[in-house]
């Protein structure tokens, strides 16, 4: 076993920076662009079209971020505890906390609804780049804007054609280069039927996070019902019972949520100057508001949880991508890399005639954007109204409005095809924490008046005469849209309901509306709109000079990523071994969180098999929003369940390193093993055909 | 009256970037190169020698990073407030809270002693450049640094001739280029006579901060004592009666405490990727911990508020430097500049030859000091180790190491000359309030884990089988290092008191101080030695193409800034005049902190003369350290007291900008006015000359 290190950039030599074709076992590949002969290379299997659609239908989408898959015919599902955990809060009362303590259900009655979860299923993807560019043709700045609005919303709509069990999503790929059409299957009783204690789920908590050797089980089993009776689920993955082999293929299929790899320099030069700063700056405050908030008693630390972990999932990430971007052999060889690709176009008249100054007015755009920014992370992305409820009031408040316009000129969110789910957002009977609430709103309002000055309209007109706690604590303690009913009175009521209600934070929400609203506007006519249409000349440009061996940056949409089992050697020669195992867990284990074993741990003892291997990396390359994604073999059987990368992935945004980037998994047997000895829960090794 | 805006960078044509003379009204000039030309041609007065000397003999230094003044011949000393919140805190108990009511004695005897400030009056000021360099010519690298040490050592020891009452600390200027030992007088006995309510004083607080117009009484009057009476203080600014006009000339005498202008640009990539992420990421955690911890109840929120006030100032400074930083035309300028340098010495072959390879060398010592960065702050600077307990143990750990060595062969923090300082340190009987001890330790050591990774062996013999909150509590509540009395028992017995104690504090800083010396080491070899090697030879350069037309950087030694009384025009072309009234502050009362008047403003509402300028804004070039300094006019009369710079000052490390980088000083008429009509301190004003 080897110490973990911090991320230590790599050379710039064998980096992959996506000006040409991508190397070996990197890439996150749409499914209708799957490189068949780079993966036989590398791995000596070659997917066919049958093996790739049972793979596309056996994995699913969580609408609030996540990926997972299909592990049995009786629709059982397989995600990370960490992708379920409001659930689990959501479940959990002062009798009987799950978070603590886990959750079996020992049969399907005791299978309990996730109120908050809407699994999708992709059953289909069509190429609308034609109709896009059709509508948008000839446009530019707002105009293009409002057009492609129009075309997408209309796509989405008709895709649906009004029925609720479907959700399109008009999918952008290569910044714009390719447009796709994604039609889901939408779930919405989804139960919960197996999740273990998060000191197991998350042992080692945020010292391991995007560490390796790692010792988690980060797991948890839903099923998907529908008319009160699980669905049958013919596509999905089983259980291997052999698991996998050092240098045996890996295959991802899931939801990456974003890259920006094919980004100009500009582009990453905005992200390192404006956005990681200004998001670490918010978000190391919040970190430490909500750390002191917990360590006053256990019942606010168990409320304030969520938002930690989020809170310093997202640092970890933002520190690792500032570190990536400020290493001068890494930017210095994506610097490198677009300079040959201007120069690649440059040599081409044709080409260099279609790009036109399309990198100069990315350049401008970035400019422009940096006196954007401020007023578009505070207002429209509210970061100044850090608040659940703030959040349903503007919800509330903008579908009022929205919904009285015609489908295509609304925001795209309160589009026809998105209204479903905002239903069942407003509906969560999820609990709201006062306490909590007030703490990260008066935070927030704080950045907002330190942001803006005490002097900026905004400011006096949300603040008046009084502090931000005091505003806080009023628009918290008045409102009721913590009750689900009031929400969903207010939605059903519409524009006249909002307009006759007196809660203090709808109230609130209004003072800032109109503000949030041209702040965004600003940004998709001025900044958006211009880096789209530039990058999807570049993007032509790519597809003419490498044709389809790129793949385009992840956008939350399916991808498959191919790759071997395997280890990683430091910087310092360190070697880093593919596999730990259950020993190692208890070598680790020191009886204070982070690193606590639960009770079910601790009498397990004994009988649990300590050479199974636990965790594992494999050379897959993913990102956020692959959580939950399955690993899978060659014969499409479960090998592992991602939940992390390691610490050399967090430059993965920009770039993929073959050497060092790795995925993390809990490995199947480890699942395996803790379902049959840990947790006895046989009922679900049988389903699962690992009994 | 306009809106303060956030830092607008200039843009580079109109920016003083220093590689050539300094133009009107910069720079922070030593009294030994005052540039009197310049200054008569900008203000229309040449000040003498005469003039300078009673200049220098009327400043005083607060040891712990202030600067102050004689304002009248029995010792009376003026400085800001912010400069001895530790003396209010520690005067303040459960009964009286002079942070929220103010304090003044109505006599001498009411007097009460700040036992944690000293005051030091330079008398002195000697060129050493030619003894240090005949000590270190020819050496590198270790030789280098140990013959530096060695030789300032003892020019400070044989200056001080072993007179406790002396002080001598040699300056680095010009990065090597000079070395001057400035010898002090010291003053140990300091008593309070009068300070504002904190609310008066930092009237607008955090988010007023750096921002003008403004409204602060940041003010206090101190009085040195020796031998139990008052000093006679014939050198001492008067308080003018007519304060300034529009225009009008103002010099601020001062300790300015560091800048980086002459510094490389391979350097300021250093800070700005390095030194402000790292600085922001611990702060911004700490400010949110901090905050919520004084949430909590008032007792916590006193408690907390000077750790608070002192990181929430740390990070507007970090923040709006790694602003400028990553400012484009701002920083290209800089890289201009040096490029212009390096040009015009490429161009004489002698001037080349001298300087060789320095600013490669620079730019190597960066890159190493890139990898040696978080071991050297977070064990040698403390940052993973933030307790007060903490620092008093590892002072007494080393004291009693450092002094069984020969003088220059110690940490030059221990050196004879130093040694009164440090038992005054010691000896003050400020309370240490063990919860917030235990909160800031526990922050720090999850810090250390999460920067070091929880294999490091560091980490684990810190840890053990502990969380950070054990530690941190066991450390803290059995440590007796609150006792000033068990402290100075401690200093006393030397080394084999300390061998023999078991407080647990001592206990955790032992078992890091072999690494931390050598994290120390590791960079005073192969950074700072190589750095100030390289830069002396840049420094020569510098001298031989640009005179004595350029100033040091700042390094907390006395400096003469000079400029007028001048408003400034934003970007957007709004104006901001150079003086706010008292009916301001009336104005911008809301009655919630940080905007709350005190009681004694609201009770001297209709007497006050709401027409009294308040505060006001200067061309003086200024940084931290400046504060409290005096701002005189030609006749050597108090005109105000500055207390902070406005937004655009925050660039003011790497260069100055005329147009817009503005002091911002207590206006003496505000001053005097709040003393006769808001406080009824007419034995003061009496005093001070304008009853």
């Amino acid at each position: 076993m080897v110490k973990p290190v911090k991320l230590a950039a790599a050379t710039a030599a064998t980096l992959a920076l996506l000006v040409g074709a991508a190397q070996a076992d990197e890439g996150m590949w749409t499914f209708d662009n799957v490189p068949a002969a780079a993966i036989g290379k590398s791995t000596g299997f070659t997917p066919d079209a049958q093996w790739l659609k049972k793979a596309q239908l056996s994995y699913v989408r969580l609408a609030g971020g996540c990926s997972g898959s299909f592990v049995s015919g009786e629709g059982l599902v397989m995600t990370n505890h960490h992708c379920i955990s409001d659930c689990i809060a959501e479940l959990s009362s002062a009798q009987k906390d799950y978070q603590a303590d886990g959750f079996l259900a020992r049969n399907r009655a005791e299978e309990k609804q996730c109120a908050g979860i809407e699994i999708n299923q992709l059953v289909d993807i069509t190429d609308v780049t034609g109709k896009v560019e059709a509508a948008t043709t000839g446009k530019t700045g707002q105009d293009f804007a409002n057009a492609r609005r129009t075309v997408l919303a209309d796509l989405e709509k008709d895709c649906a054609g009004g029925d609720d069990k479907l959700r399109c999503d008009a999918v952008t790929l290569y910044q714009g280069g390719r447009y796709s059409l994604y039609k889901y299957k939408r779930y919405q009783d989804v139960r919960l039927a197996f999740a273990p204690e998060a000191a197991a789920a998350a042992f080692g908590g945020d010292p391991d996070n995007f560490n390796f050797p790692r010792y988690c089980l980060d797991m948890s089993l839903l099923r998907v019902y529908e008319d009160g009776k699980p669905i049958a689920s013919p596509n999905h993955f089983k259980w291997s019972r052999e698991g996998s082999k050092e240098g045996e293929a890996s295959f991802v299929i899931g939801n990456p949520g974003s890259t920006s790899r094919l980004r100009t320099i500009a582009e990453l030069e905005f992200i390192r100057d404006n956005v990681a700063p200004s998001f670490l700056f918010w978000a190391q405050e919040r970190r430490g508001r909500l750390i002191e908030f917990g360590r006053e008693n256990d019942d606010r630390r168990r409320e304030a949880l969520d938002d930690l972990s989020g809170t310093e999932n997202g640092v970890k990430v933002w520190r690792g991508r500032q570190i990536a971007l400020a290493d001068k052999d890494f930017f210095g060889a994506k610097v490198r890399a677009e300079q040959e690709l201007r120069a690649k176009i440059a040599a081409d008249p044709k080409l260099a005639a279609e790009v036109g100054d399309a990198f100069t007015q990315i350049e401008q755009a970035q400019a422009r954007y940096a006196q954007l920014y401020p007023r578009f992370i505070m207002l429209e992305r509210s970061r100044a109204f850090d608040s659940e409820l703030a959040a349903f009031a503007r919800l509330l408040l903008r579908a009022g409005d929205e919904r009285g316009l015609p489908n295509p000129e609304r925001l795209r969110e309160y589009g026809d095809s998105r209204l479903p789910a905002l239903k069942q957002r407003l509906s969560n009977p999820a609990p709201v924490h006062a306490e909590l609430e007030i703490a990260l709103l008066s935070f927030s309002l704080t950045k907002l008046r330190e942001q803006f000055s005490p002097d900026d309209p905004i400011v006096k007109a949300v603040l008046g005469k009084r502090s931000p706690d005091q505003v806080a604590e009023a628009a918290v303690k008045g409102s009721k849209l913590g009750d689900p009913a009031e929400r969903l009175r207010l939605f059903e009521g519409g524009k006249a309901a909002i307009d006759a209600s007196d809660d203090p934070m709808i109230a609130l929400m209004k003072l800032v509306d109109q503000a949030a609203r041209q702040a965004r506007k600003s940004v998709e006519e001025e900044v958006d709109a211009v880096v789209e249409q530039a990058q999807a000349r570049i993007a032509k440009a790519r597809f003419a000079l490498y044709g389809d061996s790129i793949y385009p940056d992840a956008t939350f949409s399916l991808r498959l990523s191919y790759g071997k089992m395997q280890g990683w050697t430091e910087p310092d020669g360190q070697e880093v071994a593919p596999y730990t195992t259950i020993a190692g867990l208890y070598e680790r284990d020191t009886g204070a969180a982070p690193f606590a074993i639960p009770p079910s741990w601790e009498a397990a003892r004994g009988k649990v098999q300590m050479s199974t291997p636990y965790n594992a990396v494999s050379t897959n390359d993913i990102i956020g929003g692959n959580s939950g994604s399955a690993a899978i073999n060659a014969k499409g059987e479960v090998i592992g369940l991602i939940f992390d990368g390691n610490i050399h992935s967090l430059s993965g945004d920009y770039g993929y390193d073959p050497r060092r980037n790795r995925s993390v998994m809990v490995d199947v047997r480890g699942m395996a093993e803790a379902l049959r000895t840990v947790y006895d829960a046989r009922h679900l090794t049988r389903e699962l055909g690992v009994q």
